[in-house]
Order: structure tokens, then sequence, then C-alpha cells
């Protein structure tokens, strides 16, 4: 029985702590229906955003080792704070594409602006490490850019308080400051942020354009992919949880309607 | 240079995913002021509130490890969460004396009540072990419990909202039905929540008696150690992080005033 994957197409390995990098599933399943996606959540070490550089870069390599021995053919970094601290120096250790969810988002971001002011919200550590904000001097040095991090949001999705009071209240707090200072453009630098894409709009309002990280990702790794994908269907999506999680079913398969072709549980790291 | 703790006294161990540990800590510092503390708060992986048995046994397992190769004399599992998932297992695992949180709270909940009806607050996990209502009964089952998870609760703490609109909010959602039901005794099920007591205590009125588990853990850690302790003072708070932490050191010196004499990071698991 070690053939038991022969049959199956090459997939495109995708990677989130948690939950939100299924933002990303859901607009990749959208821009590439045919292809197979094989998606590990690091349950076991959720979140990522609090902690340091050098264990999410470890972390981040312990993940993209085990998709590459499940045969992936592209790793999508399905979680701004390990776009931000652990892809730099990972790319350059794989032979396939790894693609993250910030330059697309910080290049959206900069074709979206019409008054040269941006707003970033993300993780703690995705706004420390500052990679959105120099994603976009890099490609407009003229931009002003306000950047908040939103520690409190990413426990609030997990827990499902998608339209709540609690949820406003936060929202309100981490966004009135930028709305003080008239953003017209909001990164949602963290791919759990699109699943509060209805409370963030009520909030901002009609003026300001959000900037989904997940939808841009999923064109950059259709761009990858090149003009002439395989037409055969390989549609499937296969999920690895690094811990077993009941949240996480609820989620995906409520919030964002994903039908989940296999989910197993598989230990990473010891 | 290999014998730079040989001057040291065996300590005593202590170990949380977080900074909640630290009240155990700041109870036993009161307890017994002569004690050398060495504390291991595992942030690489924090928190353990939402994940499973199996997982947390084995992050305890190696915190455990790490602990007696320190020289630890006992260890004391200051998260209710390891208490009620790992503890039962792991206690088996070592020759030295291991005490949790759990066990002191709960019989100290069942002195506590005079109208027999006792309210629990944790996290999803400790909840749904059903650890406190089995540890409750064993001692009295003719006593109502009234069990609540509050994952919010631990996320705002590490946060340092201890006194905000957001806690408050999140508070009355958790307790009002427990209120309802007119218990007199909350047990503060999770070591992050006595940094939440003033908040709490002012929510469930002079009515109600909170039963504080890092107190309650300190007392019998007291009595384990018998009533001739060493009298030469070894006092010495030493901490090993997983992963480097900003929030652990404010948390701790600001809200629990406690002095620490060495902090320092070390990867345990992997």
């Amino acid at each position: 029985m070690t053939g038991s994957n022969i049959s199956l197409a090459s997939p495109i390995g995708v990677f989130d702590s948690g939950i939100g990098g299924l933002t990303v599933v859901s607009e990749l399943r959208r821009a590439l229906p045919h292809e197979r996606i094989l998606y590990v959540g690091d349950t076991a070490r959720v979140p990522y955003g609090g902690k340091s550089s050098e264990t999410v870069t470890r972390y981040g390599r312990e993940i993209s080792d085990l998709l590459v021995s499940e045969g992936a053919k592209m790793i999508v970094v399905a979680c701004n704070t390990a776009s931000a601290l652990a892809l730099p120096s990972l790319s350059s250790d794989y032979s396939i594409p790894m693609i993250g969810v910030l330059e697309p988002g910080a290049s959206a971001a900069v074709k979206a602006t019409r008054n040269g002011r941006i707003g970033i919200i993300g993780t703690r550590a995705t706004i420390a490490s500052e990679a959105y904000s120099k994603a976009i001097s890099r490609i407009n040095p003229d931009l002003s850019v306000r950047a908040v991090a939103c520690p409190l949001l990413v426990p609030l999705i997990e827990e499902g308080l998608l339209e709540d009071e609690i949820t406003e209240m936060a929202l309100r707090r981490y966004l009135s400051p930028m709305l003080h200072e008239e953003i017209d453009t909001l990164v949602l630098g963290c791919t759990h942020y699109p699943l509060l894409k209805k409370a963030i709009g009520r909030i901002c309002g009609p003026g300001v354009a959000l900037v989904d990280s997940a939808e841009n990702c999923a064109l950059a790794v259709k761009a990858q992919l090149g003009p002439n994908p395989d037409q055969n269907d390989h549609s499937r999506l296969d999920i690895l949880l690094t811990d077993s999680s009941e949240g996480f079913l609820r989620i995906a398969e409520k919030s964002l309607d994903l039908s989940i072709d296999s989910l197993s549980v598989r230990r990473v790291g010891t």
C-alpha cells in the first residue's frame, strides 16, 4: 500500500498556523478550480503572531519539509506572520517555488490607493517586522503607510465571533486612529482577517478599499503556474493538522463553504 | 565553568504555557520566601488551552524532563490545562513529587461554598476535561457544579488588558449564566485568571467567594515540603522561556511585582 498517492496529481502545498490560511484556499479554489491542494494547519503551535522570527522560521521549515515530502509542486505561505518572518530565509532553501501573501498584498494596495494613504493591520509580529511598509515603499516611496497591530483579532476569529459586539469594539479601537488619518486603502495583513471583511467594511465605510491578501495571493499563484495549466480535473482538498482541532472544521465549512476530501492529524517537529 | 550551578540549592520547578503560572510563583514567593524557583514558560507553543490532551501531555513531558535535568526537587504544574490533561499520566513517570493546581483548587472550593453551588471558569480544554467537576464530586457528590469555558480571557490577559471595557464585556458574558444560577463560589480555573481578580470580583459582587487556584497550589506545595524546611535563604527566581517574549516581563514586573534573577531562552522539544 506504499503507492496510495501515486494516482494523485502533485498538489499546491499551502500552510498556516491555524485556520487563517483557509481564506487563501478558498480563493485558490476560485482561481484554480482544477488543482489539488494540500493544506497544513499547525494547530499544535497556533498562533504564530506573537512568536519570534527564529521560532516561526523553524516551524515554517518543518512544515515546508513535510509538504515537499508529500510531493508539493509549489508552497504557498498562507500566513502573513510566516511570510514576513520566515519566507525571506526559507525561499532559497527549496527548489520548488514559494509564494507568500505579503508581496501580492502590498502591490495590490499600491494600485488601489488614490490619496496615497494606506493602512495595514496584522499580528504583532507582522507589524513589528515592518515587512508591509518596506514592500510598499520599495514600489513607491512617496506613499504614507500607517500600520497597527491587532493581536485580539485572531483569537476572536478562531472563536468564530465574526459578527459580535466584542469583535466590533476591538475593531473600532484598532481602526479609529487610521480612519482619523483618512486612509483610503486598508490591507488585511493577516489571512484570518478576510473572515471579518463584513464588519471591517461597515466600520471603514465605502470610501476605504479593503485589500484582501488571500485574494491577491491566489492570483499570484495562478500567474506563477503559467498560461497553460493542466486541463484535467485534479480538484481535491486534503488537510493535515498538527493537532486535532474542533474549531477548524466549523470555520472551514460554515464560514468558507469549503468541502474537505480528507482530514488527518500529523505530528511535526518533535 | 561546568560547576556554575553547584552552589545553588535545588529549585522548585514550575511550568506553564506562558505567563499564567507566574501567579503561582507570586504565591510561592509569599508562602515559601526562602526557596529557589526555576520557572519554565512554554512561550514557543503558548497557549495550551485549545490543544489536545495528547499534545499537551507531550509538551508537559518535554518540560518536566528539562526541569529534572536542571535538578528540580519538585515539579509544580502551574497551568490548569496541563494539570487536567497531562498530570494524571505524567505523575507516575517521575520520581520527584508533582503537584498541580486542580486538586488544591477543587478542595478549597468545597470548603468555601455555603449554598452548594460552585461555578468554574477555565480554558476550553480544562472545561471539556471535566477534571474540576470530577474532583469536586469525588469530595462531595451532592454539590452542584456549573463550568463555563472562557477562551478569550487568556488572550486578553496576555495583552495586558486587565482593566478594559472589552475584558469587562467578555467577563459579563461568561459569568452571567452562573450568577443567574446563584453560585456562591467561583473557581478561577486557569492560572492567568487571578490577574483579573479585581474585575471578576466587581462583576460577581461580595456574595461570591473567588477561589484562586494559584494561592491554594502554593499552600499544597508548602504542605508537601513538610514542617522542617531548610532555613537558609536560597531565594532566587530563574526563568527559562522556550521563545523570546516581550509581554512576559511586562506582566511579571508590573502586574505581579516579581523580581527576576535571570531570564534566558531555551529551545524545548525539537
